[in-house]
């Protein structure tokens, strides 16, 4: 019994991606699906179409927006949310670390309790002291900060970048089920719909 | 018995509109809840912004991911799609024109029918005749595509802009319910329930 796999591209300075990064498991297990965890970084791919840093501060409207509508969906889900300052926050450590975590199964764990300590609780996540914290409370070893400024470690982040361009990835959170990508948290539910027919 | 109000605000140009338009009236009415048409034009809101055109044409990624998820998303609602050529269509004789055609209970029907042709067969909808021809199958004069290009009724269009900035539209279809606002159609059933409560 194979259980189709749902591919999950998450960033960390990504406030929908905290909405799915607390669902995911759950709904796609539901639905007899699996998750795959896919750490990747926005700045190159923002930089690309011309950005140079959120589009939500970028476009201060559609930002203003973004705050009120995180504000409502946490809400409405029963999850704390606070901002981060500043925003976004610089997510490369994180990212480059949960690629080593996410070699366990605590990685899920690890990925989640980053999205709750940065908009659950507004604090930073771009401080190794603080990352080491969160590995240890989600049972990894610390050492996993300081393998991830390592060459190798360096190199899968991009790799991971490289992938998301190749498969049309344009922010986060996004979702691939089979040949078809799906983009925001509002598409997670048709993204694992379309892996259970 | 008054039934609240749910303002939609919308662009003819818009792809994620027409899927709103489709639905929010029988959506609406289950819910108890009244609905008012506000057609207006993204143009100098984008302008604003910096965007001399549809963003899903200045970020071609985006572009080219919205009109998949427009093809899924019909596909399951059994809605009939296609692209207009050029896309985005202009679309302010069309917004003047429903302004007037909106005095009448007959409007929502206009706006509908502008949409069908538009995404539903691929038409352009910035020719006169096509829209005398939509405004007559939907039982209204087709006059009103003359007096859409009088004073009053570009000040109208000016004034509808001008109003969504000042509620903090950026996009379309918007929604306000109560001091609410709401982006997008996937925010349809919120901004709904938002006034159902």
């Amino acid at each position: 019994m194979t259980r189709p796999v749902l591919q999950f591209w998450f960033e960390f300075a990504s406030t929908y991606s905290y909405l799915s990064a607390m669902r995911i498991e759950e709904m796609a297990d539901k639905a007899g699906v699996a998750v795959s965890w896919h750490p990747f970084w926005l700045g190159p791919i923002f930089k690309a179409q011309g950005w140079d840093s959120s589009p939500f501060n970028l476009y201060p409207v559609k930002g203003q927006y973004m705050w009120r509508d995180m504000e409502r969906l946490c809400a409405a889900r029963g999850l704390p949310f606070a901002r981060p300052d500043p925003f976004p926050q610089n997510s490369v450590l994180a990212a480059r670390t949960a690629i080593l975590a996410l070699e366990s199964d605590k990685g899920p764990e690890f990925c989640r309790a980053i999205y709750r300590s940065e908009f659950g609780e507004g604090k930073g996540i771009s401080n190794p002291d603080g990352l080491r914290e969160i590995l240890v409370e989600s049972g990894l070893p610390d050492d996993l900060v300081e393998k991830a400024s390592e060459p190798q470690s360096k190199q899968a982040l991009k790799d991971n970048v490289e992938r998301a361009m190749s498969l049309g990835i344009f922010g986060a959170p996004s979702f691939i089920a089979g040949d078809e990508l799906f983009w925001g948290d509002d598409r997670l539910e048709a993204a694992i719909a379309h892996l259970a027919q």
